[in-house]
Parts: structure tokens; C-alpha cells; sequence
């Protein structure tokens, strides 16, 4: 089996060197990660920009690609460019913070999962939710068995899993429950400050705050201890509201190249 | 009505000043957009990196606001900071290019539109689909038409309309039809090309490639000379998958904690 891991925190990461060292044990791996961190980078692309690509290397011996570019990017370029022939699967993160709810429109660790589906690659992305995960461990393994599991048994051409374990002591997970993206919203705050030289600028801070506690949601699974596996797709397409405002006196708008 | 515009082809794109100019009709618009092109960016935000705001003057005459970020940026922080309460709708464009199929992805344009859903505003995104567009009067009368209707009749919580529109004269277009979004896939090729210092580099290049011509999607809408309207959400959960996973043996993951 050959896997391409990629993650958003950077090449020089543990979670993503914890991920390398678990999937090695079931197949071969290629890294290929953004050389800086690229978090909440969304599902950004460069194209304006030329890319460039280094052999990156740890306690002298080869890792893996560090791409000056995005999660995306790097998916991308390994697919289409890097890896002779496309891998079997892509495998994001071990992600350092949470990519439940509304993280994940912002995520970058999911970005790169994403692109891979787009490619017709299955991919999973993984997280431990906080930015202070040290203990990999329970991630590593869950994240060798869904690779398998994935592999075996396959994804809907463009679904990607996206899983995120506790951070808590290996024996204080209670298990794995396959849950539903959540609703939270950030309580955004743009702190105001001065620079040196009397110019105001703005740093975004803000928490996030819970408005849904149905259980079968990604952040309540997390809060509950249990590790949490959404499977989400990128057919964004509203059909509740695609079949209402078929309503919507859309003959008048057919008219509008008449009116002024 | 107070109504938000921004962008992600930048302040001083003639798209935005055609949307701020065909709004201001309808309603008090607040232009806030991003200083430079921010094309393909996903929905990105900038954490790490502090943001500044100027105000930006066109043939003298205050426009709006330039932020040196992305178009979620301006959004939120339009919602967020800049405006004293948040404004009815938020207007999104007028992109130069196709924001249809697996475009929506990348869009910086829809990522504006979908932080205002994310903060409950209500928000439509408005491509013409060439990047050489040049006439944007059925794009504008549209955008104010779709306004109108989203603030009077409302649209679900974390919906919004991504609308795209051919770039014909006016008087070729057919109409007006709500759709679902397309599949598409990019045939992407990244040029190698060597530096003035012998150092290796990558362009991404390539060429979108058309894979569904099922008569309800965005670009078969375009392509037919149609304007085409999207409701698209945030909720990406794939309930398909959602219910064939869970008979996925999970007791045994569960176990995974005993395993090793």
C-alpha cells in the first residue's frame, strides 16, 4: 500500500512524524508537507506564485518533501507531480488542534484530505484536539486502522473522513462513534493595538462557542471522551433550499434583460 | 438596507465597483475587500499575522476599506469590527471567472459569502465567468434583483446563493435557472522551470475539465447561456456515507485501546 501523508502544521511537526512512524508499519509512505506552518489556511491554492520543493531531513536521514506551498498544494503537486503513480490513499495530520464543527471550513489538515478526494484519491484527516496533543498514540493506531479499513473497503468518490481523538490519556478514550459535522460558532474579536510608529493594526482572537449538543455530533463525541469519524464530502449544494426557492418568482428575474 | 460587499480579485477590481455601484441603488453599501488579489485562497483567515485597514479612495472619493488579508478577513471583520451592527446581506463579487463546479472549493469569492453565513448574515457570490469580463450589466441587475429577494424572503441559516453568470452580451442571455453544483476536475499539470541560479521550480498550470453534463448543474447552466443560482451550505457532512460506515466494524476499534 503507498500512502502520502501531508498535515497543515509543517513538515518539522510531531503529529505528522507520529503519523509517518504509524503508517510505515502498514505500508510505504511518502511526506510531502508544507515547509511552514499553514493553519487555517482554508482551501487555498497557490497559482500566482512558483513552488518550490526541498528533500527535508531528520536526525540526518530523508523525511519527506517541504513544498513552500499549502496543504492543498502539496496533496496536489504529490499526486500530479512528485509520486509516479497516484497513491492508494492520503493521510492528513496527525493535526495539533481540533477540526470539529465550523474548524473545518478553515482547516488546512482537511484541505489536503479534500484535495485528494478531488484528485480520486481516498483520504483521511486526522486530529488530536488540542494545539498541546503530545500523546499521539491512540491517534497513531486509529489511524492505521482506518487506513486499512479505508483501503479495503473504499470511499465514495469524493468523501474523505475526518477524525478527531480527545486529548486525553490513551485508556480514558472510550471508543470510536461515527458522528455528524456539529454547528459551533467562533465569538470573533479583533483586538485593536498600536505599532511603533502610531499605526493601529488588528490581531483576530475569540473562542469558540458550542450551539448544538446533539449527540451525534464530531464535538460532542470529543467532549464525551469518544474519538469521532465524520465522513464529509464537497457537494455543497443546498437541495433543501435548492427545491424551495424554485418558488421564487424567478419568471420576473427571466425578464430582467427587458427591464432596466 | 445596509449591505456588505467584498471580494476576492481585490478593492480596485472594475467587478467590485460595478457590484458597489449597482447596490448602492437599493441600499447603503459598505465596501470592504482586500487590498491585493486573493484568488484561489479557499477560505483562509489570517491568526498568526496581525491585519491593517486603510481607507481606499477611487478619483478621489472615499470607496472603502482595504484590508491587507483575505476575503474571509474582510468579511469578518466587516461584521465583526468595522460596521457598528451587521449589515442585512453580504454581497460577494462581481469575480472575474467561473466560480462554478469544484471552483467553489478554491473560490475566495463564495469564502466571503460563506463567513457572512457563518456569522448568520445572509450572502450571495457573483461571478461572470471569464477572467477578460468586461460587461457587468446582467450581473448587476441580477445581483440586485437576488438582494432584494434573499432580504425579503430570507434564506436558511448558513445558506447561501452562489451565482454565476455568462459573459455574453446581455441581450444573449437565456435566463435565470437555480442549480446544483457541477463535478469538474482540474487537469492540473505543474511546469518544472529551472532559476537563474539553477534551482528548480514549479508552475501550476492546467485546464478544467467538464465530467458532468447532467442538465440541473451550474455549468451546464453557464455554458447554455443561462445564469446560473447555487444554494450551497457549510454543512459537508456526507449522509450517505454517514449511514454505510456505521457498519463499519467499529466494535472492533473500539477495542483498539486493549490492542496494541
Amino acid at each position: 500500500m503507498r500512502i502520502l501523508v501531508s498535515n497543515d502544521d509543517g513538515i518539522d511537526s510531531p503529529g505528522i512524524a507520529a503519523l509517518a512512524e504509524a503508517l510505515k508499519e502498514i505500508g510505504e509512505v511518502t511526506v510531502i508537507a508544507p515547509r511552514t506552518e499553514q493553519s487555517a489556511v482554508g482551501h487555498a491554492i497557490t497559482m500566482k506564485l512558483p513552488l518550490r520543493v526541498t528533500e527535508y531531513f531528520k536526525n540526518g536521514e530523508f523525511f519527506g518533501y517541504a513544498v513552500d506551498g499549502t496543504p492543498a498544494d502539496c496533496v496536489k503537486m504529490g499526486i500530479r507531480n512528485l509520486m509516479e503513480t497516484p497513491p492508494d490513499i492520503v493521510v492528513s495530520g496527525i493535526n495539533h488542534g481540533s477540526n470539529t464543527a465550523i474548524n473545518i471550513i478553515y482547516s488546512g489538515t482537511v484541505s489536503a484530505a479534500r484535495e485528494a478526494a478531488i484528485n480520486d484519491v481516498p483520504a483521511i484527516a486526522m486530529s488530536v484536539i488540542s494545539h498541546d496533543a503530545k500523546d499521539f498514540r491512540y491517534a497513531q493506531k486509529l489511524a492505521k486502522k482506518l487506513t486499512l479499513e479505508v483501503v479495503e473497503k473504499g470511499l465514495e468518490s469524493g468523501t474523505i473522513l475526518n477524525v478527531n481523538v480527545p486529548n486525553v490519556p490513551e485508556n480514558e478514550i472510550k471508543g470510536v462513534i461515527v458522528t455528524k459535522q456539529g454547528k459551533s460558532k467562533w465569538d470573533d474579536i479583533y483586538e485593536g493595538r498600536m505599532d511603533p510608529y502610531g499605526k493601529q493594526y488588528y490581531w483576530l482572537t475569540g473562542k469558540l462557542d458550542d450551539v448544538d449538543f446533539t449527540p451525534d455530533t464530531d464535538q460532542h463525541a470529543v467532549k464525551n471522551n469518544f474519538a469521532s469519524v465524520t465522513p464529509i464530502h464537497f457537494d455543497l449544494t443546498d437541495y433543501k433550499t435548492y427545491d424551495r426557492i424554485k418558488d421564487w418568482n424567478i419568471e420576473e428575474i427571466y425578464e430582467l434583460k427587458e427591464s432596466k
